[in-house]
């Protein structure tokens, strides 16, 4: 990884092959800790291992790690094997997002495989436990999520970063998790309060994805290499603009993406009534009409005809097209932070491949 | 602080007054990032202010201040302050244990007020928000803990502790966070299992609340004070066999109790069914057909006759007396602990004191 004839940059499987070894290793270290506690905590952990060893395109530890290459960690004295470790801490963070997150959203998949709640409800079920089954599984992943994030913490912790290196750490580190479980209270209350704010909607996209997804990993990976405030900004203002443009693409194919390419049912978010800059749009932007329409379906039927009136709606409102003029105006000003403060060239191409793949038209 | 006429070693409630104004100070130096998220979040948070800086005893911090100054730590250039914001810090991940707990256990009070996902639930319908206001609640409060959680090791994180010091205070902390959070999945899977072992009700005791409330405190102050591996083992060892006998202490009079005492309804763990040592032991203890009576009716009824029937059958068990016979020994070998490996004497009284208070007989 430090060869002179690859600065460190990794192709992206190579790099998530890397992250699951480290993963690895993390959940061995902790192995007799969890069994000196007893049995049933080993089988209540062997989920969340399992969750965080097969899932996942390790997308946050590779834009840390982007952060760092980019910013000449390589030809610092900091350790590589030591930036990775803080890189693939990031993924129990995430683990915690995720199941807790199911649990709020009452979500029975994830990636393909029932949500780690609904495992363990399955897993009260073959043990023939009494109770509520689907109580205890919300209970016991609620817990197995506290785990996840307490082993991120530890896992940053105990990666060996010289002491600069660690308390340059702190600030990105600090805002990333408060902006993420922020942005995710700011979304449960949008919508249950049936907001209409594009304001509001585009917080959660810049606190609950940009920041946590790719603003501030980014930044982590810089600030440990030691990147001046102005590569940092650039860093940063590339992570804003592509994780806003990202999400708002992600919008977009939740209500006309196809179902064949998201993976997901034709309107799903319709159905879900999640308070999108793309529907804000349309309610301000449709005819008075047609906005109550809207405003009378979102959220409460899932009949394919209401769903396709939605969309035609939306449509027709324009909100779609402006959709695609500030995905666009967003990717540009993403891009255009890349060419201007010392980005090594590497690592801006790789970082344009990744914003362009994030926020292309997928049909 | 630093006098040399007071070693640091305050009364509990100017302690408990410290521990506030600390956390006062965090909340602050938080307040701005959390509203450049939006106005939802910071109504959300208030519910975790509240809770933090209205509740508790400081217990935890108390006994980490406590380890530090029994060895010797005011004698050190570690800053007090410091140390003083590391013990703080335990009363986030308390915050995030107990608004968890209470979403796992179902509970509608704490401390005498609404549990915190039920104020959310109520804030749901103040606000006439929509979708089902106890479902909001519980995936509010659920997120609202996980911002405690990162507080803490945020608030922990940012203590100006020298890196020696810090580096001494990682495996205490490691541990701490993952046998109280284990304890808790093992406490939720015993009461499934309806487990009669006594060594795994036992290994409740032990990891969510022996390791968590006493001994690792104790532990994490006295490693930051540079303690020698014999001094930390007689506070580890005090925190074991005291919070365990706490925990027994607790159990007897969760079935034994005067209401107007305990402040909860007598016979409270047995309509809940939670799998004590005392039950275990009666289990164990009693008739046959006086076992099957108690297996049959505990955690399945709260008619006052069955609840008297179950007590009468764990004090005829002789289940009752062993607890105190338990209690007895647990009390004796963990204050032999503070004879034998040089702690200050001042705190050897003030360690002895608590342990007296925390494990006595209160009728």
């Amino acid at each position: 990884m430090t060869s002179p004839h690859r600065p460190g940059l990794l192709s992206a499987p190579d790099f998530a092959t890397a992250v699951k070894e480290q993963l690895v290793k993390y959940f061995d270290s902790r192995r007799s800790e969890v069994s000196g506690i007893g049995q049933p905590v080993v089988d209540n952990t062997r989920f969340l291992e399992d969750f965080v060893l097969n899932g996942g395109k390790r997308i946050r530890p590779l834009y840390a790690w982007a952060g760092f290459v980019g910013a000449g960690g390589m030809d610092t004295d900091i350790s590589p094997a030591a930036m990775l470790e803080v890189a693939s801490s990031l993924e129990f963070i995430q683990a915690c997002a995720l199941i807790h997150d199911d649990i709020v959203d009452a979500s029975d998949t994830r990636r393909g495989n029932p949500t780690v709640h609904r495992q363990l409800e399955a897993f009260h079920r073959a043990q023939g436990l009494s109770g509520d089954p689907a109580r205890f599984g919300r209970s016991a992943a609620i817990l197995v999520g506290d785990l996840a994030l307490v082993w991120a913490e530890d896992m940053f912790q105990s990666a060996q970063l010289p002491a600069t290196a660690r308390a340059r750490a702190l600030e990105p580190w600090r805002a990333m998790r408060t902006e993420v479980i922020g942005g995710q209270l700011l979304d449960i209350n949008l919508e249950a309060s049936g907001a209409e704010s594009i304001e509001l909607s585009d917080a959660v996209n810049r606190f609950k994805t940009a920041a946590y997804t790719i603003e501030r990993p980014l930044h982590l990976g810089a600030a440990i290499a030691g990147a001046d405030p102005a590569l940092i900004e650039a860093f940063r203002g590339y992570g804003r603009d592509i994780g806003i443009a990202f999400q708002l693409r992600d919008d977009e194919l939740g209500v006309f993406g196809d179902p064949k390419v998201t993976g997901k049912p034709a309107g799903d978010d319709l159905r879900e009534g999640k308070r999108t800059v793309l529907l804000a749009l349309a309610l301000q932007r449709a005819h008075p009409a047609d906005a109550a329409i809207l405003r009378n379906l979102v959220g409460v039927t899932d009949d394919p005809a209401d769903i396709a009136t939605m969309a035609e709606i939306i449509e027709t409102s324009g909100a779609r097209a402006e959709m695609e003029r500030r995905i666009d105006a967003l990717t540009s000003s993403g891009l255009a932070y890349l060419h201007s403060a010392g980005v090594q060239p590497e690592v801006a191409d790789m970082l344009e491949n990744l914003a362009i793949k994030a926020t292309a038209r997928k049909s």
